[in-house]
């Protein structure tokens, strides 16, 4: 052991950007931190510089780390995900006693804090996987925090993660905590796949407004700003309106001349993998996912667009300001759908891991801090708060109305962009499955029926669900019938 | 060793019905047979019963099969997926001598073919995953097969698997080697996806006819019998037919009674992660998995139906005839773009695992004996034989100009469908990638200049791709600007 005197009320391990702006943060709450790096050196540089004059202290051991941490120690690893997260955890450990807390703030794949969690609680080590929204600048004055995990740790950690989480426009902390095992990180990946969303929906539109409706950056500029008074309020939609304005040196619009190819490696990816394993419709982030894919693949689209045909006009030639108009609903509430999917991929790996998530304190984590903090998710928390039990946000009264009202707009812009041929995928998809989600009869049966009928995987009754039937569709090679086969 | 003779050209594990009827197909073309089974006592029921009569010889032990088998033994295995596959891989392998082949005839995920061939390489044995389609029946009397792995084995196979293939109308057998590794079982997963992808197409169709048109069962049965005369004509279209002409006992149709609520835990969902993880937009499928998992919550879309409202008229008013001809063009222009993105995944992890996949020879593959079968995949035959180089189905000529003469029905059944509001999410995703393909300039530009103000992640100028740059663009904390700051 150290003969450091235990003085910090935090520790955090890992000094880029994000870990050094965290450190500041909790130092201005009046809490003393304890920074350590594997290249120790970092730290001294980091003392001298971004944390002179606070009252950070810095490490140039692990032992020496533990020992200047009050019990029970609460240590942050914000270092790259995977084998450095558990490498980090092995150095740790034989300097832990039991009750101590280690908290994984990076960007893991919720699987493996799942496995973390479930390792170290065996250990009497108080794991935490955090999810951080709000990049450098949220980790620095205020990010969005997601902690899951062992739920033990939540009372000790609390004071800290709610006093340096951002604040709603109420004043409540983006922060609280989420729900057992990997919950945290399960819930900051499905706000990534969001965030994928929200922003594929943001192109559409201004895609259609670009090349449909024929408008400048700058008109398009006002559109955005007027939007953002309304129901669209965001820090996405505030964001593309600076980006619309933005001037390059040549006074030309810089968005025009940046490369239409994205990538999409990350935890977007990951919320539509997780969607296909549970099961569970999230179809606008897995259109997201593939416009990215698309996009990616640009000179394979250039050599298509001189040898593939469009209708005959890809411009809009009807009403420029009711297209706007049907856009916004469009916009709104393909979010409303998004939003109710990512909910209902939560509401399913909830069940699946007894994760009992709190929706109410997520939407309000998402309330601020992260990148898809917006004025909708304060009517989401309503809706969660106004009933805990709600199946799915569509049947919240308030979104209900909404969608109702939205319908004609979003259906007459996915009209005009069909028509026109400009590629609305993630519109089209939302609507889709809110036609789809009202369907009490959809057209499965005719699925089962071909299942059945060249497979013999037998299908099901509407009169008798759960009562597996074969049926001899051919009439061939036998005389068997629905009611009296089964199989 | 046991003391039996070598007298069996071929060896087959597994006497599930697939297995007897492979069995029986291989003995039907004058090739002698060796029958094992974990549990014996199957061996002799199936010798007494349905292989009464052949030439086929069974085996009590894994020593006696083995011994009865000439050399290069020629094993398949078709066994449940998963361990019991690596089980009787260790069971057999002490037995077994240089060049003796495996083939897992099984529906194994081709990760673990990949892994399996490469374990089975350095033991000198020859292993081969064998995608087989065609159900029961196929199995019997001609199987689509796709067999890949280590290509020594395939001068031994193919007079056995050509012969036992189905056959093209034009007499070749549906049977080639696929490539290398894990290739086969690959492809074959890539066809049950496309499978997914026809069947929801055909579903949507019917849904527009059913509750758009309001066309009887009957009526529709005749449409479709009329659409298996045209550019439609397959396997699928024609059962479909049969399926809205049969009759239950009392008269009534039978698909109408049939509970509209389908499953995904397959092969359909494994082609779409693939998709993801490979990077290509894969929509189609993507769209006909989710639509599935939508399908399943029968219960929560009875209670959304009584809540949520669609569009003022839910019933198609236009001209009946006029849409079903628009119905037709929308499915077949999305088949090719269903098939298009399965041939762009199979392109890709082709390059990634270097299989040299042969496209021509899968298209004739698909042609005969499996689900997917149809006149259309041999225009895809002729159009890989024209150009074995071809970069994407949609530079076919054929497939260029049927793309361009189908554009006008399909956009317009789409926008039919948006304003009755019934979903359409396979035949709306299918335009979406086809007017996003042929787009030289899609509005990824914003994605990118949101992820780079929000996040630095950096970005590139279309005039000079490879550089990464990053900007200021709040114009707030620095002047930094995109032509002077490189990332």
């Amino acid at each position: 052991m150290s003969s450091a005197t235990a003085v910090a009320d935090f520790g955090l391990i890992g000094l880029a950007v994000m870990g050094q702006n965290l450190i500041l943060n909790v130092n201005d709450h009046g809490f003393t931190v304890c920074a350590f790096n594997r290249t120790v050196s970092k730290v001294d540089r980091f003392l001298e510089n971004e944390a002179k004059g606070t009252n950070v202290v810095g490490a140039h051991s692990v032992e020496e780390f533990v020992a200047t941490l009050k019990r029970p120690r609460k240590i942050m690893l914000l270092v790259k995900a995977g084998p450095a997260v558990d490498a980090f955890i092995e150095t740790l450990l034989p300097h832990l006693e039991d009750g101590d807390i280690i908290i994984d703030g990076g960007n893991s794949h919720y699987p493996d804090t799942q496995r973390r969690y479930e390792y170290l609680t065996a250990k009497n080590i108080l794991f935490v996987g955090c999810g951080v929204s709000g990049g450098e600048e949220g980790a620095r004055y205020g990010p969005s925090l997601m902690p899951g995990g062992n739920r033990e740790a939540w009372p000790h950690l609390k004071p800290i993660f709610q006093a340096i989480a951002a604040k709603a426009p109420d004043g409540a902390p983006c922060c609280d905590w989420v729900g057992d095992g990997g919950a945290g990180h399960f819930v900051k990946m499905v706000h990534n796949g969001i965030e994928y969303g929200d922003m594929q929906l943001i192109s559409e539109v201004y895609h259609v407004l670009r090349d449909g409706a024929g408008l400048s950056d700058d008109e398009q500029g006002d559109i955005f700003a007027q939007w953002n008074t309304g129901v669209l309020d965001s820090f996405l939609i505030e964001i593309t309106t600076d980006i619309l304005r933005y001037k390059d040196t040549d006074g030309q619009p810089l968005l025009e001349k940046i490369r239409d190819a994205a990538g999409q490696k990350g935890t977007g990816k990951w919320t539509a993998i997780s969607a296909l394993d549970y099961g569970m419709p999230v179809t606008l982030i897995g259109e997201a996912v593939f416009a990215r894919c698309l996009s990616a693949i640009k000179d394979e689209r250039v050599r298509a667009s001189k040898i593939l045909s469009g209708p005959p006009s890809g411009t809009f030639t009807g009403d420029k300001a009711q297209l706007v108009k049907d856009l916004e609903q469009a916009m709104y509430a393909s979010k409303i759908i998004s939003y109710a999917q990512g909910f209902m991929l939560m509401r399913e790996a909830s069940q699946e891991y007894k994760w009992n998530l709190n929706y109410g304190s997520i939407a309000l984590m998402w309330r601020g801090g992260c990148i898809i903090r917006s004025a909708f998710l304060g009517d989401i928390k309503n809706a969660f708060d106004s009933n805990k039990e709600l199946e799915n946000l569509l049947f919240d009264p308030f979104f209900q109305k909404a969608t109702a009202t939205a319908q004609a707009g979003w259906r007459g812009a996915i009209g005009s962009a069909v028509t026109i041929g400009i590629p609305v995928p993630a519109l089209s998809t939302a609507l889709s499955f809110y036609d789809g989600y009202r369907t009490a009869r959809l057209p499965a049966n005719m699925l089962q029926a071909q299942r059945d009928y060249f497979g013999a995987h037998t299908y099901e009754l509407e009169a008798n669900p759960g009562t597996h039937i074969h049926t001899n569709w051919t009439g061939r090679g036998g005389n068997v019938h629905a009611s009296t086969y089964d199989a």
